[in-house]
């Protein structure tokens, strides 16, 4: 007889790993090229939102992959995440090796709660709040928040690049806060937003808790590093929870540099909107309705979607559909020349290449 | 009035956090620097286990920095790890960013138990299994079991390298299999250990999860790179606890290339065993004693053990002491020449640097 609780809890997950739909992410190279073994190469992968002009990678010293990172240094790179993301004060920064890791932890710090989810959204937090064995709603508009919940959204939102205005966040956070609720807010696409809608500035607040995420603004998502924004005993839990060593030599050492870089970010910013502008042009012209999204990805809608997809999958491009909405389709932004003329010939059927795309 | 049970959890870990007593690990050299400001430079760090000779770092391409990591490199990862520790089918076999989460992990997957740490041994293991609202009985034997529980031990153990009988740990584990508890094995040090050492190839064992680490024989520690080892459903529990991309990409990179070569490992064997063959000479002819260790640390015992630390920091020499054992000094393996010969300078007092160590 097995009685061990951890023996009983992965009964429980394989039971729900087994059942649980798989995710559709973003980025799976690997199953698309076996499902399209015919598409030319190379693969232009627009699946993810991740910028395809990555930060410049520094030369890494080789102490960052042979010594465990020091304490100090993890601490150095929560400062500067703290001047860059606007936090009052850094002890309110835990750093992690990327937010889903991040998601998980914070679902099995809250288990048994009734946790609230504004979607569609990303839906790595949903399974991982199922996961973490708390009753989980997914609603679709903020009036219909449950009483006596915790609320996770993402702002701005993902796939559809939906805003809530700050003071709405903030009423939101004192109403959650009244109740012992939290207020998780997944920022992960707040970069390139406007300074005003990340609530960062805002703490510490009792209910707040912000993902923050280095992987996707500074096109580095291998890298694995996002963090935590809490207030200080919160934060500190949460550093506590991962242990030390938790971030990766090169990730302190690519994060303290990049994140103290406000003007190639200021550049960035630019840079993706035009190139979003530009994208925005291919789709309209090819048919499609933009319905939403950010600097880094935007959401197209369609009757054709699942056409499209499979069009462009056989043209050697990934594009991001979703199940449960069969008429969107996400796309991110091409990395170069090639990969902009590819996808516009792949829109437009036999059109030549556009001669004045961005090209970088 | 705060309910939250997230909220509560914080409170209780930020009272322990505020209470525990700092665990002292190796590696501390920004604070080594502040409390011997005229130390020579540059620092030898002896106070790790870490292989000082790391394995050659690949050229990585550009693509494991900004991608998300291919869920199928992962996979193929733990192949070959499960092929380098000699476990029968992948599907045992986690992939963590480092060992140190995992330890942490499953602590929490195991919550509330009664714990049996066999001691003293790497402290993080007290630690976590404490601060994951266990009972933690630190035990000197293993005679001392107590009923109801699940143990936790390194093997070879760290400091002192004591090697616990293949046959013992499968009694052990049946033992613990039948009243439902469970066998952690931190096999961090077993790469350099003679094969029987290791309890991988008994997988699948009902009772036996086992934690290896890649960055001690490897010497890259900051890459965080660390597997679980387990039956298979509690391999893809451990797997789904720490979600999608929980390993970098330089992690992935770097450990199927090292993990996939035997002929390095072997020939690292042999050059560590004749250094700590050297290091206990130098150690012995200073008047120490050599307790136990394995080839990547050397645990020496003498009644003026603080005091050759300070002396050694002193000489810009980081060693490991342990507060619980006073007499105790942990040595990792000097580098290079440079760092032989300044280790044997400060352990002879004025003799000149000797002749004829271990140079690479």
């Amino acid at each position: 007889m097995q009685t061990s609780s951890f023996i009983g809890a992965v009964d429980i997950m394989s039971t729900q790993t087994a059942t649980e739909r798989p995710i559709l992410h973003g980025g799976r190279r690997e199953a698309m090229r076996e499902a399209y073994p015919a598409a030319p190469q190379p693969w232009i992968d627009l699946s993810t939102g991740i910028n395809p002009i990555p930060y410049p990678i520094p030369t890494l010293p080789a102490e960052c992959f042979t010594r465990l990172p020091d304490p100090e240094a993890a601490t150095r790179l929560e400062s500067i995440a703290a001047a860059a993301y606007h936090v009052s004060d850094a002890a309110m920064v835990a750093a992690a090796p990327g937010t889903q890791i991040l998601i998980e932890l914070l679902a099995r710090l809250l288990p048994q709660q009734r946790i609230a989810i504004l979607g569609p959204t990303y839906a790595e937090h949903q399974a991982a709040w199922a996961r973490g064995g708390g009753s989980v709603d997914l609603i679709p508009d903020l009036d219909d928040l449950p009483a006596a919940s915790s609320l996770v959204l993402c702002n701005p939102n993902n796939p559809d690049g939906r805003i809530i205005p700050p003071a709405r966040l903030r009423a939101l956070a004192d109403h959650l806060a009244a109740r012992g609720g939290l207020l998780v807010i997944d920022e992960a696409f707040a970069d390139l937003a406007d300074r005003a809608t990340s609530m960062a500035a805002t703490l510490p607040h009792p209910a707040i808790v912000i993902l923050r995420s280095f992987g996707k603004t500074y096109g580095l998502a291998g890298v694995r590093l996002g963090f935590a924004l809490a207030d200080a005993p919160r934060a500190a839990a949460i550093r506590t929870a991962l242990g030390p060593w938790a971030v990766s030599g090169p990730a302190i050492a690519i994060g303290t540099i990049a994140l103290a870089d406000p003007a190639w970010l200021a550049a960035t910013q630019h840079r993706l909107t035009h190139a979003a502008a530009t994208l925005d042009r291919l789709l309209t012209d090819a048919g499609m309705t933009i319905i939403g999204g950010t600097p880094l990805y935007r959401l197209a809608a369609t009757a054709t979607a699942p056409d499209w997809h499979d069009r462009l999958a056989r043209a050697g491009i990934m594009t991001r559909r979703f199940d449960d909405h069969p008429s969107w389709l996400r796309f991110g932004l091409p990395a170069d020349h090639t990969a902009w003329a590819r996808l516009a010939a792949a829109l437009s059927g036999n059109r030549p290449p556009l001669a004045n795309h961005p090209d970088q």
